[in-house]
C-alpha cells in the first residue's frame, strides 16, 4: 500500500534522495566505504561536508557576512546557546506564538531579562500578534521569534522590524520552503529533520558580527557559536551522515528549481487543503485565513470521538501520522517540501469521502 | 577493489549491517517509512528506541541502577557536562593518558579544581602512568581516566581503585570490545563512531544515584543528564537513524556470540599485527606491550619519508586512512570490532612485502 506520511518531524523525505541514499550505502562515489565509514577528516568527508554548506549558501542566497553552522543538540540546545552567546546589554525580546516560541522564551531568562513583547497564548496560539515596533527595546540583544509554529499551524505574515536589534528566527519548520532575504536576519536556526534531512543535524545561519568570543565567562566550549564558527563546524566530528543527507536534499531542491519552485509547490499543495477545509461541513481549519502555516495544518471536526475515528481510518487507509500534537489534539497534516502533490490530493479525496459518510 | 578502511572513527562498519540499511532505507519492516521519516513519538520508532537501549543493556550486562542515555554532541559535549552535573565537592582528580584526557581534564578547569593525578606526556603518552591510589582525593566529585587512547594507542591494563569516587571513563575508542564490570564504574561514555554506529550519537551509561537535580545552578536544560534520563531520552527529538544503526551494531554483536566473542576476535586481529610489528626490521610499535590497545595500533618506521611512502602505497593497494593523527604523524591501524580478521592479516601481508622492497 501507498504510504503518505503526515509527520511533523522527523518528516517525508525526498523519495529520490532516499534512493540514492540506499544505492550510496555501503559504497559512495566508488570509495568502497559508506559515508557513515568516512574519517571527518578526509578529503572524501570534507567533500560532502563544504558542498553541503555551499549548496545551503546558494540555495538560500546567503550573503558572505553569514557564517553557516552545522551543529547538534536540536532547537532546543539553542534555546540555550542564544542568550549564551548574544548576551551583551543582558536583556532580550521574545514574542510567544506557540509552545515553542515558549520554551525558548523561559529558557533565556536562566541567562538574562527576558521581555515578552507579545504573545497569542490567549487564543490558544491560532494567530500572530500585530506588533507595535515601539514596544521593541532597542537595546536588547536580540528579538526573538519562531517564524512558523508547526504545533499551531500558524506563520508571521511579515517579518516584525527590529531596526538595529538582530533578529533571531527559529525557522526550523519552515527553512527552505519559500525564498527569504537573510540579510534581515541576525540569526536563522532550524533542526534539520523537518525539511533538511534526519535528526541529529541543526543548522545556525549567523552574521558574523554575533559571533562574539565569550570565552571565560562560564560558556560550555561545546555551546559557544566561535568554536564551531571557527573551524568550519569540523572543531569535534559533526554528525557526517546527516550532514551528507541535508546535502542531498539541497541538491533535490535546486534539481527542482530552487525556493521560488518550492514555493510554488507548496502554495498549491496549502491551497487544496485549506480550500476543502474551508468548504467542509466536517472539518475545519483551527487558524486565522491570514497566519496560515504552509508547511502545518492543523484541523479539527469539534467532536473528539470523531476525530480519533478519522485518525485510525486514515491510517488505514495509508494517511499515517495525522494525529494533533499530544498537547492539543485534533489532527495536523504536516505538508513539508518533500510531500507531493498527489499526497495532499489524496488526503483531501479522502476527508471528502469520510465527510459524506460520518455528517 | 576491496577496501580494508583502517579509520580511527567515523570507522569501519560490520558489511551485514550496512547491507540490511541498504535495504531498509526507503522502508523499514513495511511501515512505508524510512526510520529517518519516522515520528520520534510514533510507536514505530519508539520500538527501535527502545530496543537499542534494551539490547546495549544485555549486550554490556549493565545491572539495573544505572541508567543509558542517547545523546548528542560527542565526548567533547561531555567534557563539559561531567563537572557541570557531577559537581558537589568542587574538586575531581584526572588521570592525563593522551589528547582526549588532557582536554577533559582542561574544560573540567573551567568549572571545578581539576586535580592532575599522573601524566605520560613526558613520553608522549606511550603508556599508561603507575596509579598509586593513595593520591587519590577521597572527596573527590569523580575521578575521570579515557580507557583506550585512539591517537596513542594506549589501554589501561587493570582500573584505578577509586573507592567510593565514581570512575568515570571515556570509552569511546573501546566500548563493546571487550566485557567490562560496568558495576565498577560511575559513569561510561562513549560517542558512537568507532564501535557503535555513526557519527552524531553519544552514548552515556550513568548511575542513578550521579544523576544530581541541578536546576537553577547555571546549567543549560540540554546539559543535565536528569532531562534526559527523566524522559528516556525522548526529551527532544533524539538522533533518530543513529540509534537505529547502534541498534543494528548491537544485534550483529550478539549474533556473533556478545562481548566475549569480541574479545576473543580482537585479541586474535591485534595479535597478528603485533606479533608482525615487534619480529619487523623496518616497522615498530610506539608503544609498551602492557599498555598496547586492542583497537588502535599505531607504528612509525622512524623515517617521514618512509613512512609517507607507505601510506601512500598501502591507499593504492585499498588499505585506506593509515595516517597517524594530524598531532603525532606515523601510521596508526585502528582495528575495530567491524574489522575482519581478514582485513588485518591482508595489511600484514603488504607490510611484509613492503618491508622487503624498501629494508
Amino acid at each position: 500500500m501507498k504510504i503518505y506520511n503526515f509527520s511533523a518531524g522527523p518528516a517525508v523525505l525526498p523519495e529520490e534522495v532516499l534512493k540514492r541514499a540506499a544505492l550510496e550505502m555501503c559504497d559512495h562515489g566508488g570509495s568502497g566505504q559508506s559515508v557513515m565509514e568516512m574519517s571527518h577528516r578526509s578529503k572524501e568527508y570534507e567533500a560532502i561536508h563544504n558542498e553541503c554548506i555551499a549548496l545551503l549558501r546558494e540555495v538560500m542566497a546567503i550573503p558572505d557576512n553569514y557564517k553557516v553552522l552545522l551543529m547538534q543538540g536540536g532547537a532546543h540546545t539553542q534555546f540555550d546557546m542564544l542568550p549564551l552567546n548574544l548576551k551583551k546589554n543582558g536583556k532580550a525580546d521574545f514574542i510567544v506564538t506557540g509552545q515553542w516560541a515558549k520554551k525558548a522564551y523561559s529558557e533565556a531568562k536562566n541567562y538574562l531579562a527576558a521581555n515578552l513583547i507579545a504573545s497569542s497564548e490567549d487564543k490558544t496560539f491560532c494567530y500572530i500578534p500585530e506588533l507595535d515596533s515601539a514596544k521593541f527595546d532597542k537595546d536588547a540583544d536580540y528579538l526573538h521569534i519562531c517564524e512558523n509554529n508547526t504545533i499551531f499551524g500558524t506563520k508571521y505574515p511579515t517579518l516584525p522590524d527590529t531596526g538595529d536589534v538582530p533578529l533571531v528566527s527559529d525557522q526550523s519548520s519552515c527553512i527552505l520552503s519559500v525564498p527569504v532575504d537573510v540579510a534581515k536576519y541576525g540569526i536563522i536556526y532550524a533542526c534539520a529533520q523537518k525539511n533538511m534531512g534526519p535528526s541529529g543535524l541543526t543548522v545556525v545561519i549567523i552574521r558574523e558580527d554575533l559571533i562574539q568570543d565569550v570565552k571565560g565567562q562560564g560558556v560550555p566550549t561545546m555551546m559557544q557559536y566561535k568554536t564551531h564558527a571557527d573551524n568550519n563546524s569540523l572543531y569535534n566530528t559533526p554528525p557526517t551522515y546527516a550532514i551528507y543527507m541535508c546535502g542531498l536534499v539541497l541538491k533535490w531542491i535546486k534539481a527542482k528549481g530552487g525556493l521560488a519552485a518550492m514555493k510554488l509547490h507548496n502554495e498549491k499543495k496549502a491551497a487544496i487543503l485549506y480550500d476543502y477545509l474551508d468548504g467542509s461541513k466536517l472539518f475545519k481549519s483551527t487558524v486565522e485565513p491570514k497566519y496560515r502555516s504552509l508547511m502545518n495544518v492543523p484541523f479539527v471536526t469539534g467532536n473528539e470521538e470523531i476525530d480519533k475515528k478519522f485518525i485510525a481510518e486514515a491510517k488505514a487507509a495509508g494517511f499515517v501520522n495525522l494525529g494533533g500534537h499530544r498537547s492539543v489534539g485534533g489532527m495536523r497534516a504536516s505538508i513539508y517540501n518533500a510531500m507531493p502533490i498527489e499526497g495532499v490530493q489524496a488526503l483531501v479525496d479522502f476527508m471528502a469521502k469520510f465527510e459524506k459518510e460520518n455528517n
